[in-house]
């Protein structure tokens, strides 16, 4: 199946990849309130919002470091074969809105957004942004019914509030699963670690009933067993991914607002991801991306692989559920 | 008069100006809530806050770099030969309290804790933030009566508002005078230029009677004539000084949200300050560095110096009165 | 006169500038294959070549930079007033082809590119690339008549040939004099300086005719004779812009392939070119601009402010002279 | 037990993180000379020393560099739960005394401090500072009897001299024995590799007895074996830890003096340190942490978690011995 | 056998690591044409040539950027203690001629260069440049007989062409076998990696016939089983050493043009490096660094100790074959 | 005049600047020892020394990190026409011994150096290194009788000691006339600025009769009144040259130990230096070149540039003697 000529990244043996303007590994910038909007499949979207980041910020420059760094992506997944533009209509949406002094505002911006995303049944794969936003973004994509979350992060970010705040980038895996958004059950969260300012920071996720892997645990497994969790965890049924760039080593990762040292290395989430295979992907996000912390681009570069390899296992997932549909 | 020995900096000749922590030009730290705090004349703040900057943030971690640069700083002022640890009580008082995560309930932290401070007749010298911080500042100082300020800046932040928000970066100057808290006639703007968003951005300081000397006027003038208008539109009367980096030329100052070229240069501003010798000086703040936008370290070196000039006026003009009132 | 809905740049009012994909300030990126390209006047254009460059390569970097950094430009110049997106169809037209493995196939995609803007009677402002690209653009632009040119830069770039290649970075003012696409009488060049390879490096300059202001002749005459010369030299007629960032001093502009210290003020350019008004402007380029020989970004920001004067001067030539059509 | 409130980090929760002087780990600073210095169990102690440094310098800056990444640290250990200020007094003491321009004097002010330190029965965890500091410091805390180490390290340190120069970074582990400061059965070398001055580099070990895990040793035996040979050698009796940074990957600690390819992961020092629990520790040191020369600030996050961990178990141990003096 | 003294690096007992001109590992700089070139065994040279590059460029400077890294080797492997400079003549011959406007002139260049080495029986340890310049070195190399080559790399190299050129940095192992320069049975490929253009990119190599271990392959069967593949791959013959840095993970080697994530440790490369003792080394290259572009310069220190291991194993390797002349 | 092809700097018309060992200037390298020392008219030197420092360091690497960027220097002064590798026997002699453990040994270590220099009648053009290598150097050149001294720098460098250490990089002109070796009546000292630690900094220099140009005298008085009172105070007989790097603004040279803001220009310092034609001039430094602080490398290109101008006028200078005596 040849891709739809609309929506095929720029050729890189016509437009050196330097070249043009950056989009999200070259794709062709949609609106997804334009005419071909109905023909999107999946939709990749910079949320450029940081105002529920407690420490270092910056992460609204995301969106732009990862498109400017994903032009080096090509077409091919190197073991997996898929041909994410050939399978699916994929196109750069854009930023979402938000508010630059509002963090309400946004929080209902982005949810307004993902919900208009959601009804054009386009799957979105977000580059955020604070990891405030999977709060939102989840209330758009699983107001039917609780979903299961592949949630990378150095931290369970399932503290109750922050300085009186109950939406930031601390809390959302408690807000979602308050929320019903959710199913403790199929949740599963890797490379947990860092000190931690009390007892409480990890407590909510441990009487809700998420697996946890932290890095202790995840050196103890290996990678094949928290492959096999992984599996087991998520089972069937809709499966939403949410990589705060932080669960990462600061090595490939310092441009983040909270960096751990002793993290996952970009190879583990590589092998993770691509192991997704088969199951129902409704959604994803990237977060906690701070360019400017990272003087040498890493941050990005390592941001833009790791959204490659959710297209690749996202577009199998999505071109499938269009073939059943067929 | 020889320095109380509680408010000297560490003397480098016995400690390198490289050792120990941290803060204000090697002042020492003392709390408002001490016990000697009603013997503090002048007191170094930090104001951690950048949730009212509209593109690039990092300004919370301005007192941080600032007190870092500010090591190198010596005793006394090579030009005036002001000592201002030996006319004056100085002291680093650490950051005023904000919340990271609420622009509204961070101003009204910052409006009280200025408060505290007139209240302890401690004259501020501000190191920011954002330049949303001389709104809850000047609420504070200047609740009594209008001031007159000298304001340095590559935009007039007059605006009314941004996003639909009154309180932020771009809108101090509009703002405080809606309030009564500047008199117009006593405003003068320093190094106004950069493009504008439309024909609004600089009409309220015009309709209010503000001095406005844009960068062309400043070139036009010369520096000499400037001095003369400082000095007469500031006249007699209480003034406040508010220094947004941007002012300066970004070779100087890149380490700031909104950067623009062809500004000020450090030297204009130095020479500038040092002619406000004989103003009642009430306060100060030095805005919008963001040191992590800044890899050379130069903007905090500039703002530690630029704090130094200030604090040799103010300590002046408190020592002034505070010998007229003996 | 308002703007066209299509050719204005995102509303800064109401999508933050740091959002979504980076275009020339902030505008529309349109196709030159497009439907509306016949309404478009100016065209902004990255030219991402940087073969021609004998010491530091990394120019074909610099539409990429000198996009993300052209955010912070908003929509009024504060001086002229002159609103270029309400007089003028402006578009971010995307990158120019090149060949990153071919210097001499570039140059012919590169004024193949040129003649088809030409022919669609659109005025170019391109963003290079190293300089060799203003050859095969005049030669696209000054093919019926030699035009007169107004040349920042740190070398007069009328060498002969370097290791045997005519057609580089460091000969575009020989070769286009030679092909008889430059009027020497109207040919003026600003900012040279650097110590020379040897007693030829200006020769050819000097022999043909052009005016040359070295930094040293610059600062002994002051810039308002210098504007002087450019308005005599210039005269009327088609006048094309070519500016070097190597013209600046390296404390601007740190991110070119052969700075030269002691060199223009960014202000100094800005205010030269805002004497431009009344020309009959063809076109211009800003070239060497390498951003990752950059780390604090600065130089792409002087890029982006200095492509906001040229555009305002651009876009008011062009309105005059479609009125005059009218 | 709660802590006491004098020895408490500032409160996260009020303060936030980025806010106020930089302090080790947000700890509060004390004086040693202060009428609470006998009640401080475990003191945080900077040593801005590095002129016994061979090849690049810049280690002076240390302490300040990593006092600013320290305060992204929390109060509870992730995997041990310990929470070090509940169950001592812990403070940071500032900067130990050193003359900037003499290495020999500084040798002398450092030893006097440790001696100060010793004699309050103060446990130090000192930040240099180059790899000189060991000596000095173990002159004071071993006087009594040698002590086991447990050394991490790129390089043997037992050169026996530099330039004439008997004391510097490359011979603290020949003198401390040669003094018998060190008990050479207790003393474990790990990380050791990066090519060699002769065959003598790391000869004085062998004859004297030291256990030397080389990156080769390492590798073959794996963490958990390492671990046994750390607790098999160490023993009982009092241990000091000394971990030069370059004993990590320079992937993690690029900011020092002298890097070698192929080092230990931060993890495997977090797992090793945490192994020590049990031990009999006596003090520390992180050292040759150079801040400028690494931009992404990583060295610096990598030495203060680093920290944390020291602390971990080093507060556990002096509670130990606390509860058994009761 | 101690070495002569006209090839031993300057004394670092002496001169410190950081003074005097940098060359490779401070070896004397000797001239090809100079009159103890006849003794020469192993030359040390720079190809300073990135014209061949597509995406980002940049390794012109790799040679400058190797070389004042290497300032911190030394004179014994620490693992097999091989001491090269006692076994061999290595000298720094410079840089070979280059083009720096003409990939074609340059590529004839650097076939000369090398064609003169190799007539003088000198072994070269090439550092790019990016990775075109394998093809004319083993032109040089090669001509008699195809040669084995171990080969470390994130992308296989066998495209047919890029922008209708033949031959640049993606395409050498195809060249060099079309060419008859390589034993196809004796070529081992180890790290590929990273998206691809189409399914052509590593099609050449399987249908020639070469071991290709891409990281997936690597990680299945360990360094140990690689390190027999590679035994057995190349068996005995000649061999020549090829490393793309970008062969090696981006947190090692940032300093690239085409950086792929999730790649070799250094580590990995030099136990693989070392296990080539009884090979039968030819040359060598060291290609792709791209000094610029890695602000921590840890592309060059990784880069010029994986020279030492390579210098290590050729001096053993030629110290052999002149024995066995003997 | 042809120039001896033994001192020719390597032709950048066939080798590109980029290429090969970075020596000053691109010159050869020679050995004081060498048979053709005694040819030698200016010779180029490190001196990587920085144990004279007192707040940052790093000046050791200044010789390396200058040769690197001297790279781009030309053959011709574009304003005075001079070509010194014409008109003398230009050579980089390398770096001058030091000791790096060890101020006391390293300054005889200098001195020595200079000795030898100065008996072989070579003129030296040295790049520190920190401030304290004027004292050293001038004990070797200045010895026979005192010389006039032009000083550039951000300080007096007149105190009496620092940390108890007489000969450091704060007090070369007090020692230099205490010590006879220089004529206080032909010093003339630019750029003076920056707080102080007492009123004693700059005392004894107005007691010994130095004639000091503070930047507020130098703003007043203006470069060409600058130029007389330059050409006034050092008159006829020797003179040398030191040039603190940080009596630049730290725009153009923030790479320095103890930058002071509002600075000279690098233009200033051109124009001073060119000035100088006529003087009888004996040597020269330039110092406090520390290329790991600024990450942009302007520091080191302006001090490459400097080190041309320098180059230039003693060239001149030189020669004219040579003719003399003839």
């Amino acid at each position: 199946m040849a891709g739809d000529e609309r929506f095929q990244p720029r050729d890189a043996s016509v437009s050196p990849r330097f070249a043009d303007v950056a989009t999200f590994m070259r794709c062709q910038r949609h609106e997804i309130a334009g005419e071909i909007a109905g023909e999107i499949d999946v939709g990749l979207v910079g949320v450029p919002f940081d105002l529920g980041a407690n420490y270092r910020s910056g992460a609204r420059r995301g969106p732009a470091g990862v498109r400017e760094a994903s032009r080096l992506i090509r077409r091919v997944h190197p073991t997996s074969a898929i041909k994410p533009f050939d399978i699916c209509n994929v196109a750069d949406l854009g930023d979402c809105p938000v508010n630059p002094l509002d963090l309400d505002a946004s929080v209902r911006l982005i949810q307004d957004y993902f919900e208009r995303l959601h009804a054009a049944r386009i799957v979105p794969i977000a580059v955020g942004g604070d990891h405030t936003i999977p709060i939102p973004i989840l209330r758009a994509l699983a107001r039917e019914r609780p979903v299961g979350v592949l949630h990378f992060d150095g931290h369970a970010n399932t503290l109750d509030e922050m300085f009186g705040t109950k939406v930031n980038h601390a809390t959302f895996m408690r807000r979602a699963h308050e929320e019903g958004l959710v199913d403790a059950e199929r949740v599963i969260q890797i490379g947990l670690r860092g000190s931690r300012f009390g007892d409480d920071d990890i407590g909510y996720g441990v009487d809700a009933g998420y697996t946890m892997i932290t890095i202790d645990d995840y050196e103890d497994m290996g990678r094949a067993k928290a492959i096999e969790a992984i599996d087991r965890v998520l089972g069937d049924g809709p499966v939403y991914i949410s990589l705060d760039v932080d669960g990462l080593d600061p090595a490939y990762a310092i441009g983040t607002g909270v960096p751990e040292i002793g993290g996952l290395l970009p190879r583990d989430v590589q092998v993770m991801l691509r192991a997704l295979s088969g199951k129902e992907l409704i959604g994803a996000d990237i977060s906690e991306v701070a360019p400017d912390l990272d003087p040498s681009g890493l941050t990005c570069i390592t941001a833009a692989n790791l959204m490659f390899e959710m297209l690749c296992v996202i577009a199998e997932s999505v071109a499938t559920r269009k073939d059943g549909m067929g």
